[in-house]
This record gives structure tokens, C-alpha cells and sequence, in this order.
């Protein structure tokens, strides 16, 4: 539920992502969405077209920010295992933060529209593009280790944290990143 | 699409599964399940109530052999690892030859039966527990590990092998399990 009044779409976006995670997108109207946001089903209209278009913007939500702070990594000439690291914890830090956003887009994607829908295939097949990339530099030559499957076991792993996860448990994001490094030792030797 | 004709309740839940797969649950009716099962409307209902019937089967698909085949391993008496490296390919033997029930029922749990939810649930549940247990016996008394963190990332990564892992590519079951193993090193030294 939302804490108050929506006064802008940002705010409308995260009330219709709470109504999404607990009815699902096709089982919630515009009139739940108004209730969960404190305002009328008219004033929905202002910030927004349309259901489904509240939906691709949950698909801005979890890349805008990422893309942006993943590419600071990439470009920052750190050797491999530390961008390697901050990748990780970059993923780590967005997921827990955002997870009824990702439990959303990764259940409803058929909801997406087509745009919406090739937008976050192809951000995700950039990212997993990337995470390849540095795997492959992190890894010695002679590693029988495939860097397109690491990157996407790790990545699916990283992007699911929503299924069990949970912020107010024993375990903060940092102690979160120092498990997955720790496991990880293969690629992330301590 | 399903082959050929559905003549029972296994061949109309897969017939259901890849109409839900490409149309979302809520957006397939019962003529489109009917028309890719290859039969009449009246006839899906001999096989099954309703739609969420069909939903609530299609978990289980993803549990029910996989339970017996869980519990054969865990009560082997093979060394811990042996049964963790068993337990793992377990998984991907399951997740990588079902995964449009995967797909389907990762991201419809919202329209499952509430009786179904409980079970997947609480399938779920045990499955981390087992796991968990697993790691525990693996992990020597000093690590920095925590099982229960462990548990659920692994298990994310493994059940979530449909979003990206493709049976007719480079990388068979039996290599995809040699990849996780080596990845997960820290757990399962050569």
C-alpha cells in the first residue's frame, strides 16, 4: 500500500506495483490502483495512459538506475575482480531495493507491451553480455569454466534475490554481497 | 503447440502449459487450450474442471517426481557432497527437461488455487529446508557460509534455468551440472 496520496507518477507506479504483486496485472482494475494510491480513478488518468503502460514503467524502474550505475563500473579501469565484485553488489543493492519491481516484471512479462517487452529483453541481454565479458576476464585461460553460462546462472540468481530475500531478516545487502562473493570463490578467489 | 491429439490430462496439461506459456493464464481461454490440445471444448472438460485445475497440475509437474527422486538421494548414506552434486543435478534434470511448467508456474503463482499455493509453497519450502541440511554437512565448521543464504541461491539459480538455458544448444544437462559444481567450488572442491 501506498504511504499516501499519489502526487506524481513515480508515486502511482509504486501503489500499482503493490496492487500487481498481491492481485496479479490482469486480476487488478484501475479502481484498485486508485484505492492503493489515495486518489480518484480520474486522477490515475493524469500520470498515466493506461495499465499496462504503469507496467513498463516497473521495466524502468529496474534498469534505469542499473544502467546507468553498471556502465560507471564497467568504464572504471578497476582491475576485472573488482568491477567483477561491483557488478555484483550494483545487482545486489538494486534487487533488494526494488524487489516488488522485479517480482512484477519478471512474472508479467507476456503483460509487457511489444516496445516495453523488447526493451527489457534487450537491456537484459546487455547485461548478461556484459557480465559474460568480465567474467571472461576474471577467469584464468585454462578455466573450464563457460563465462556465457557463469553469467547467467549468476545473473538469474542475482535477479531472483525477490523470491526469498527479505530486508528486515539477519542478513543486510552487504553481508548478502560478502555470501554470493564467498561462493562464488571460484571466479572471486578471496 | 501439442503434437497431436490430447487423449488425457497429462497431454492436455501440456497443451495448457504451452498456451499459457505464450498468452499469459489470465489471457488464455478454455477454446484456446482446446484448440492447441487438438480437441473439442466439451472434451478439455473431461479432463479437467477448469482452467485453474490445469494451473494447479502443472505444479505437479515441477514437484511430484522430483520429490521421490529428492528423498532418494538424501536418504542414500552417500557422503554429503556426493548427495549435494546428486541433489544439484536433480535439479537441472527437472528444471531443464520441464521448463515451460517452470516458466509457468514461477510466474502465475498469484492465480493458483489457494490449496495449490500452499502446496507449491510449502513444496518449496521443504525443498530449502533439504538443501539447507545439505550444505550444512558440506561446509567445513569454520566458514563464513551461511547455509540457509546458500540454499536459496542455489535453488534460485537451478529454478530458474528456463529463463535462459537452451536444450538444443552447446551445453548439455550433464555439462551444465560440471559448470555449476565448478562454479560452486567453494562447496564442492574438485
Amino acid at each position: 500500500m501506498a504511504r499516501g496520496r499519489a502526487t506524481d507518477t513515480t508515486a502511482l507506479v509504486a501503489a500499482a506495483a503493490e496492487t500487481f504483486r498481491s492481485k496479479g496485472y490482469r486480476n487488478s482494475t484501475i479502481d484498485d490502483i486508485a484505492e492503493a494510491a489515495g486518489i480518484s480513478r480520474p486522477t490515475v488518468y493524469k500520470y498515466t495512459r493506461s495499465k499496462q503502460h504503469l507496467l513498463d514503467l516497473m521495466v524502468d524502474e529496474v534498469t534505469g538506475v542499473m544502467t546507468r550505475q553498471l556502465e560507471d563500473v564497467m568504464s572504471s579501469g578497476e582491475p576485472a575482480q573488482t568491477r567483477l565484485r561491483r557488478m555484483i553488489s550494483t545487482h545486489i543493492a538494486s534487487a533488494t531495493s526494488r524487489r516488488t519491481f522485479y517480482a512484477i516484471v519478471f512474472s508479467e512479462e507476456v503483460e509487457l507491451s511489444d516496445a516495453g517487452r523488447d526493451a527489457f529483453r534487450s537491456w537484459a541481454h546487455a547485461r548478461t553480455q556484459d557480465f559474460r565479458v568480465l567474467v571472461q576476464e576474471c577467469l584464468p585461460p585454462d578455466s573450464p569454466l563457460d563465462p556465457t553460462v557463469v553469467a547467467n546462472l549468476v545473473l538469474s540468481m542475482l535477479s531472483t534475490l525477490f523470491r526469498w530475500y527479505d530486508p528486515d531478516g539477519p542478513v543486510g545487502p552487504d553481508e548478502l554481497s560478502r555470501q554470493i562473493e564467498q561462493l562464488l570463490g571460484t571466479l572471486l578467489p578471496a
